[in-house]
């Protein structure tokens, strides 16, 4: 404990912090409130995401542990619930923003250009944490990278710059890590490098996709007995069922995946349904709630995304962005488009009902200590 | 005043309402919590919607006076931010939804078929009392109409099919009245049918657009000189603000509209603007902050629809909906596409800066009495 | 399944909800928007009210098992997280009832007397159900109970009367069923009936006052050390951290309750720290979350009750309530003296940081198979 | 406009911003993310403070002007309205915080004492620009006044105690400038200084007065009709009833206020009421909705103020604040205590409905020009 006498003023740099919105002009006296509060924040959002970096690396260098440990997995789940909470606080700030009228930001809008949020270093940052694929990225409207957005007008490397090659070099991503840490999870209590694996893993499957083709008949049973289709509707209803069918079975097969990353994949797209069919077994509780945690990350930051949007049509418009891009289209697009999680994803439309979920082996393997 | 005694469960009655929660069961004792939580939330949804439908009809009745009674224009504001409350509301009631896992849901959704939220009677009178036109509307997936899915399984029309159809003749719609009232807004003092209106609302759109070509020049050359800008980047700017002027043409001279509409449409357009432009004036103050409720309320709208498609996703991926139509992505599609106040937003992307916003002539017609 | 074709307009019942809004009066159509919106409120917290008593339902039926099984304490912390949520959702609708001015509400005022919120009788059911003592409730200004309320004018028995008080019958409530619970927890891997329990709880109990006695003397040796305290304040801090340790020696030894019952208090505080205190261990995870969304629903409620006290303040000020009480000033008492997890709170105020915090014995006890 | 070529990470300062969290210790790298994230809130509930204060004194700016022009009366709701986002925003944040475990927090703890978030000299700034008396202040504890608690621990000036006593000279508050405008608010068509106003403000307050006569009397008559009374009950409410006309006339007469203030008390107090009953007049409009903003901004802070206090007692129980307060009972007092706009307050208890509302004379006097 420091014998320093801490003051809340100089323990929360409140100084410090209070210099630091005069923009680009050289004092905050020649700034109208209008652009106070939109520097203000951005800089909110800027701390808002450092916290996110923060849980998210927290809980990457947990699921890259190898094992695992398991009572630390509540602590995982808690991160990643505050960084859903960091992502409703910043989309919440749109109301705020968007008391500003459009007159009142094409009073100063134009002195920003070319800076954007685009330029936004840490949101870049937590897309790559995330474990946001580069060819998954759009294009926003100038030649380059999004990385070369983030270079100084001389084309030197600027602190933002810098701030993002470096998380790139910072491997694993959180994706990989959970995915690493998913894929060995035990099925019907088998764990890769046992013997007879690939048969626990397999039997599962078969038995998943029994479910699937079950579900799929008795829904078109339903429909059929319940509805007036007309022919062509019933037609039509029967192939998007036979699509959704074919997907299912591409999906625990691996079709789409490269033939060595297959066994690997099955394995993971196994263990997800796994997980998330079992989850009252004390073992597969809090692997389950991570899961539910990582989808509500991913929710908030789309729905922040969203609101991002929405707001930026409201205060300007469909005018092109500052940093040159299509503005509020761009946004749309990005926000339904940079998804991360697309493997916990995809299972949510595999799940089978209850009475349909194929039993579980070796239940006592996935218990508590206690009840032995 | 009623002479009977009042009790709270008479007013609210509260056991009728509370025996409305056994679905298609004889008995709620049969169901779950989830599928009465389920079954309550659509309630309340269609209670916020009939408060909905009850603002909205308040505010198309008043701006479908002539004139509109200058004094009713913030009691018409208040309706507006109710409807935008409502959808806020009804917004967050997906957090409770959520807390439904997928499994959850399988174990009784069967059994909806073909019942889906599509068939929300006030849901589709909310879109036609607003003025979403016919042609707008997005196909779900079968053959008719949306009309056709409010129908009874035998053909016959449902309590829906008639709410719906009697608010189709129920005229005019919100957007009809309030363009109706914008369009007759008094331009530099002058109103339609006076002598030399048309002059007025020229002179008017003249001076806006000259100041929308000195707003591209100055942000094309503040790009150029202070942008490190490559030459095909430096062109697919200038190509893009080139593209925008000529977008602002076409809208001044309504060349996108047939000519026997466009002189009125001009008017309208250049309405919105001048009250948009010029709110400080006191006549002119509360028909912007009607501006304002209209967008917020299509806002809201479009983030309860956006907000919603996300929860589906959650709860149950990508899967084929209860009515028959292809999920989440018709939702994201009707989010972003059903729009009605389409000259409102047009403007925002119009807006001028203060500094090169023209000057009102007749100042003096737009103020208030006492000042006088 | 049913073999009936579902529509939504019968599974929600659309159309007998929607006829319910006519209040005291022959036809809505009487009403004004205002009249509509304060039902529909109403309403719709009735309908929140109903999930609530749905979930504090299945959370008590399950506490009040013996042994609760293990793998169904996260659907508890599921039921009372929905709890909040339910709480929270009603806290925003006053957002909307506040839309309403004063002069608005006092159109139909003084019909609804003395009907009253007071009367509502799923909020009474709630508290009920939660275990609020009788005995601490505050009389609001009238001669009878709260029961007495809820009588017919006639002094009969009125459904709200009714629903009351079967739901008093229907034992045990969730705080006792809860209690019994906690107080079974295995402290150092024993309990109650095991040989030496009380000895396990005692060296429980005596490692945790020790703690105490060691925070308290840190904290006021910082404090000397660090602030520049007057003779008199130096003084103050001291009798302060002092009535803090005989809270806490009180605590413990239970002394504030019956002799019959201090053993049974004692191990029932004793387990909660005990819970709070080692929550890592996977036996006690899902326990922890248990306390911790016990917190969050009871602190859901307050939250609740004191937003309704500001909308009642902003709305009608500090008149007498249509039912006859203090109006604001009653419902901003009963806010924060209306608590039923008494002993849960306490603990909050006893916690100890880590480096404080006794180590457990047993450990083992407290893991999973898997790792055994 | 700056040649200077903008960036986003010089505009928002992002570098400067991120340096800015290792609160008394050396290195941020020492810090836990609990320590992080608990610096990062109250930084960020400074920065929305900043925000505050700033439009606070454009209103207060614009109040203190004589007359104040009534065009600009749409931007201070404006301001008022960002206020209240302001403080909702800021209430928001406790979520976040409460994700920290009280254990989590008590191991840095400690190290803050004294530091204490009555240190904040933005939030007492916030208090005395409103207008918050001094002797309305509630001692929280230590001997010294709250200008002593913000003293360096040597009893040199901080930056803090500064901050807020520059702020204390900068007057006029709030309050005083809003009610010398609302006082010389035209009653009647009427005022200060124009002969017969005496009697203009005599005549609406001594209308007013009979409609509060008659109201009371119509409450009792109802009460008495409808509901089954017992002696005593009627008593009591008879009683209340006469005690609240008593308050009225008090408050109409301004006999609790000192003779010297009372004519100006007076007619200030029936300003209030006339705006308020009468703000469809187009001149009353927009100093109705000030009425209305002050209301929210205080509702809004006093919110903040209780959801702060619920924080507390969920993370540290009802432990001595490190500021040496009581904790949470404190913060509750001050939350009921702490109130600036008292004579708006009081007005809401004595608004009239409509149907009692004294008529106005001077109609025209209040109009729009273009209606004239």
């Amino acid at each position: 404990m420091p014998s320093r006498k801490a003051s809340y003023w100089d323990y929360i740099r409140v100084e410090d912090l209070l210099a630091l919105q005069s923009g680009i002009d050289a004092s905050e006296h020649d700034l109208g409130n209008d652009e106070v509060r939109f520097i203000v924040i951005h800089q909110v959002d800027e701390l808002w995401f450092k916290l996110v970096l923060r849980e998210l690396t927290t809980a990457r260098d947990l699921f890259a542990r190898h094992p695992v440990p398991e009572d630390r997995l509540a602590g995982a789940v808690k991160s990643l619930q505050r960084v859903t909470i960091c992502f409703e606080l910043a989309a919440q700030h749109f109301r705020l923003m968007e008391t500003m009228r459009t007159q009142d930001y094409l009073t100063f809008r134009d002195k920003l250009n070319p800076a954007s949020g685009f330029q936004s270093a840490q949101m870049r940052e937590i897309e790559v944490l995330l474990g946001l694929d580069d060819q998954d990225r759009i294009p926003f409207g100038n030649e380059g990278s999004y990385l070369d957005a983030l270079k100084s007008h001389d084309g030197s490397p600027s602190p933002a710059y810098e701030r993002v090659t470096k998380r790139i070099k910072d491997g694993p991503t959180l994706k990989a890590a959970v995915q690493e840490w998913l894929q060995r999870t035990p099925i019907h209590g088998s764990v890769p490098g046992d013997a007879g694996d690939e048969q626990a893993v397999q039997d599962w499957i078969d038995a998943y996709f029994a479910g699937h083709e079950k579900l799929y008949e008795r829904a078109l049973e339903h429909a059929v007995k319940t509805q007036a289709l007309t022919g062509p509707d019933e037609e039509r209803l029967r192939m998007r069922y036979e699509g959704q069918l074919k997907g299912a079975r591409r999906h625990f097969e691996a079709s789409d995946v490269d033939a060595d990353r297959r066994a690997w994949v099955r394995r993971l797209r196994a263990a997800i349904l796994f997980i998330d069919s079992n989850r009252r077994l004390p073992l597969l509780s809090w692997p389950g709630s991570v899961i539910d945690g990582l989808i509500e990350c991913e929710q908030a930051m789309l729905a922040f995304r969203q609101r991002h949007a929405r707001m930026v049509e409201r205060v300007i418009g469909r005018r092109i962005g500052t940093g040159g891009s299509d503005g509020v289209a761009y946004l749309d697009q990005t926000a339904l488009q940079y998804r991360v999680f697309t493997e916990i994803w995809a299972a949510r439309t595999l799940l089978l009902p209850p009475d349909l979920s194929p039993s579980v082996r070796n239940r006592d393997f996935y218990g508590l200590a206690h009840d032995a």
